[in-house]
Parts: structure tokens; C-alpha cells; sequence
């Protein structure tokens, strides 16, 4: 996938973990909109939906129609997150074929938000990868709460270097971690990413960040440093709010392509095209996004998004 | 002034680059009691008030009653920003040791902003250190916009290390570079202040760091590498506002002190209480500041500030 250390690769996040905490409802016709318009800015991956309970999370209640809605180009991943195996099922259903597995590191989190026990959603990790693996789909599998847990605290490295192992014993195709919370550092992302890194033997690693604490782009920055070339971003920084206590945006795709291609990496993303969709979602909530590089550009009269 | 290299000092400058362009006035009664707070806090440097013309800077008018209000401890440095030689002159006169004095490494920008060209500017800062030199002051020499200018772009970094040269000559005590515009990017700031370092020899050096791109925390973790110790912050990430075009915030003296400290450094800085005064200014101005720590601290019911 990455064909050089130069090059960084951009996971978008926007359309699922960006709005799926949001409560005004985007139309799906928008949602397959932006979509489109992001993979015309360059985006090479990005994350339409997720296949989760419609009333627990009623802006994914649309997961199929998006699906059905895309237009797919050549060369872009289009994937989706599943937490369980009626996920699984419904997702490839839909025809994806690149899907994201994610349980939690923390106990507490995971009875609290997936009603599991850490043992429990292991096993339940370990089906829906089979099941993946049976329907050909490219399996991501994704530790939650890797660097901190609101309830918890932090979390110990050597906790998550087992459920590593785990999920690789498992067989999935690409390993995720996510600061879900925006509580790791750069010291504690320099040692737990390269501890993954070297434990993952060449699969793809992924490192999913919020600037929930200011320290999502520090954190970004240093995962470079052992190695890490794929983020999950969301355009304008999606998922936070500045009006809403604990809200945790996503780092900024704008954001961080713009410092990365300063830097000197390539990301083949153009930064005016994304910051124009970010300027739209501003108008749709009626409030500014958290990224800070789209209002650095000036928006356009003309939007492409209907 | 650092006793170990795990120590990190920072110069507080909230009530300084912080609140310079803000349009709302803070009472001269206001500051003293916000420069008390912070000191009651921990800081241990703290910029009180440039003396510049009132006129051009309204909120800065009444630098000499800030300085006559303020109560002096012992072992906290209190310093001011002068940009010409009766700013010396009117620092002198208000009692203060510490001066920081700061030309721009853009010719441009010094035409706009100091209505000077370089070689104007170099020519009265010679004159600003020899008279803070004949006044027992200690000077920190700053360079504006090293890393970059909204009207030039990015700044050689040659024609800087020129500059660096130029202040250490003219008899400085502390070197201070700015990235006033947040134009810098962890590998611009780990290229310069690499050798930034070098060249100083020993003296103590400062970087000042702002928010504009979301870059300024990998920026100062980065400095962090190549041995900058000196940081300068302001509470709540002041000196930026959500609601204006290119606001620049500092670093937020909360998010930059947490980071530090989850990575093993110390400030002895007390956050909690730094986070009362950005919910008190928040207060006051009416609008959320930049900063995201202080948003996760429960604000208290009563405040110390007046």
C-alpha cells in the first residue's frame, strides 16, 4: 500500500467516527456527496458507514443506502467499522470489502459501551474475523482505547501488546490502534507504536488519533518516527466540538497533510478541495469545525456538495 | 535557570501576546489579580506588559500601573516587551529587570509592523540592548516570524542563523525565537533550533510557539529534541478566538504543561489553578479560548480573580 517512507497514507474518518456522535442528521445523499468529493480531492481511503445498531448511532441508520449510493473508483478503499457479526454480515450485504474489526483495551469501556467483558469480546473478535475471512473480506483489527481510558485511566502497554498478538494470531490483514480518548503522548506513542511496529512484522499498522488534549498532531508527528505511515483523519477535524465538554475530534485531515507534506511527505490529498467540504459541514451544523488549516483557506462561493 | 534537563520553564505571556489584540479592555485591577493567580500557581516567568504606543496597542496602555500593582515574590522573573528605546526608557522608569527585546527576521513584516527595515531594526536593537545593558537589565534578544511570515512566506533559514549571530554579538543574556505566525513544522523547528542551540553556546535559549496551524505542540515536543527547555505559553491558549480569520493563539500554557508532564518533565506548574483563570477569561471575553485543557477541568463556583 505505502510504496515509499515518504509517502503517508490518509485514512478519512469524517463520514462515520467525524459525524456519528453529531445530532443533526446528514441526508444520505450528502453523505455519498462528500464521499465523492473526497475521493476527487485525492483520498485514497475513507470509511463510509458503520454497521452498528440504528438506535444507538441513528446517523449510521443510512449505513446500506450510503453503500448502495457510492460510486467506487478504481484504487480507493471503501470500508467500513463492524463491532459484531450481524455487522459483519450486514456490511458485505452492502458490498464492502475492506472492513474495520475494533474491540476495546479497556474493561470497563467495553461492558460499558459493548455490554462485553474483555474475554467476551475477544472471542467475539475472533468470529468476526473468521467470518470476514470467509467472505474475502480485507479484515483492519482495531484496539480501542490503546493509549487511555476515560473510565480506566491509562492503559498498560504490555495489556495491549497481548491483545496485539491476538488480533494478529487472528489473522487480520492490517492492525489499528486508536487514542480513542486523546490521552497518549508522544513518549507513550513512540514506545507503544514501536513496540507494535516491530511485533506486527511488516503488516500494514495504522494509528487512528483525536486532539482531544491538544496532542493529537505531537502524537502523529512521532508515530512517524517509528515507522508509522497511515492515519485516520477527519475533514475539519470532525468529531469534536468546541461547545460540547469532553468532545473528541478526530486530528484534521487538512491539518495533517498540511504539516506532513511540509515536512516533506507526499499524501497525494489537496488540501483546498478537502477544506472546501470542511467550510460546507461548517454552514450544515451551524458552528465552526475544530481543524484550524480550512479556515486558513478562503471558501469558495460555488460548493459541489448539493 | 534550568537545573536539570528534565525541567521545563515556562514564561508565561497570557497577559501579554495573549490579550494584545483583544478588543475587550481587562481592568489594570484585573491583570495584577491574573499575575498574582499565576505566580500563586507556579509560574516562575511571567511577561506582564509591553510598552509600546498606547495608541497603536490600547490594551497595553496601562503597562506602568501593571507594573506598580503587581506584588513582587521572590525567585519569579517579571518581565516586559519593548520594540525601541523609550519602551527601555518607560520599562526602566516601571521597575523592570527583565526585558525582552524583538525584532522581525522579515523584512516585510518589520516595514508593516515596526515601520523599520532590517537593517533600521538591527540598528535600534543594538541600541535597545546597550541601553537595557547601561540599566542592569537582563535582555532576552527575540527574532519574530523565524519560521515564517504571512506577507514573505518561509523565511531562510540562513538569513536567520544571521540574526542569531547578530543578537549574540550585540551582547543579549537569553536568545528567543518566535514562530509568530504558527508557520513552523517539526522538521523547520528541529532544522533551526538544532542549530540555534548550537550557536548559543550555552545561553539560554527560548521558543515561542503558536497554535495557528494545529502545529504548535508538535513543534514544541520536538524542540524538546534537539534541547529547548524554555517555552513560552499563555493560559488557555489566549491570543487566538474560533471566530476570527488567522486569530494566531499561543500555545495554550495548560495543553503544553500536560503534554510535558505525561512525558516525565517537570514545570511545577499547577494546572488546576491555570485552568480556573482561562474559565475566568472566558468568562470575561465571552467566547471559549483555544486551549482544550481547561475545558476538562470542572470550573469552580467561585474565582480569586476579581
Amino acid at each position: 500500500m505505502i510504496k515509499e517512507e515518504s509517502n503517508i497514507l490518509i485514512e478519512e474518518q469524517g463520514l462515520r467516527d467525524g459525524i456519528q456522535n453529531i445530532s443533526t442528521i446528514i441526508s444520505t445523499e450528502k453523505k455519498i456527496e462528500y464521499v465523492h468529493s473526497l475521493v476527487d480531492a485525492g483520498i485514497k481511503r475513507i470509511q463510509i458507514a458503520s454497521f452498528v445498531h440504528p438506535k444507538l448511532v441513528p446517523q449510521m441508520a443510512d449505513a446500506e443506502l450510503v453503500c448502495a449510493g457510492v460510486k467506487k473508483e478504481e484504487g480507493v478503499v471503501y470500508s467500513g467499522l463492524v463491532l459484531n457479526e450481524r455487522g459483519v454480515d450486514r456490511a458485505v450485504e452492502a458490498g464492502l470489502d475492506h472492513l474495520s474489526c475494533s474491540i476495546s483495551a479497556s474493561d470497563l469501556h467495553s461492558q460499558k459501551n459493548a455490554r462485553k467483558t474483555l474475554a467476551e469480546a475477544r472471542k467475539a473478535f475472533i468470529e468476526m474475523v473468521k467470518k470476514c475471512k470467509d467472505n474475502d473480506i480485507v479484515v483492519r483489527g482495531g484496539i480501542q482505547c490503546a493509549f487511555g481510558c476515560r473510565y480506566e485511566g491509562k492503559i498498560d502497554p504490555e495489556h495491549v501488546m497481548n491483545m496485539v498478538k491476538q488480533h494478529l494470531d487472528a489473522g487480520i490483514d492490517e492492525l489499528a490502534l486508536a487514542d480513542s480518548t486523546g490521552m497518549g503522548n508522544p513518549a507513550s506513542v513512540e514506545f507503544l507504536m514501536g513496540r507494535v511496529m516491530e511485533e506486527a512484522k511488516g503488516i500494514p499498522v495504522v494509528l487512528h488519533l483525536h486532539n482531544t488534549e491538544s496532542k493529537g498532531y505531537a502524537n502523529a508527528v512521532t508515530a512517524t518516527r517509528v515507522g508509522v505511515r497511515i492515519f485516520d483523519t477527519a475533514f475539519g477535524g470532525l468529531g469534536g466540538c468546541p461547545f460540547i465538554k469532553n468532545a473528541t475530534g478526530n486530528i484534521a485531515t487538512e491539518d495533517t497533510i498540511k504539516m506532513f507534506e511540509e515536512m516533506g511527505y507526499s499524501t497525494g490529498v489537496d488540501i483546498e478541495k478537502v477544506a472546501q467540504l470542511s467550510w460546507e459541514m461548517q454552514a450544515t451544523l451551524g458552528e465552526p469545525l475544530d481543524g484550524k488549516i480550512y479556515k486558513l483557506i478562503e471558501k469558495k462561493q460555488s460548493s459541489r456538495i448539493k
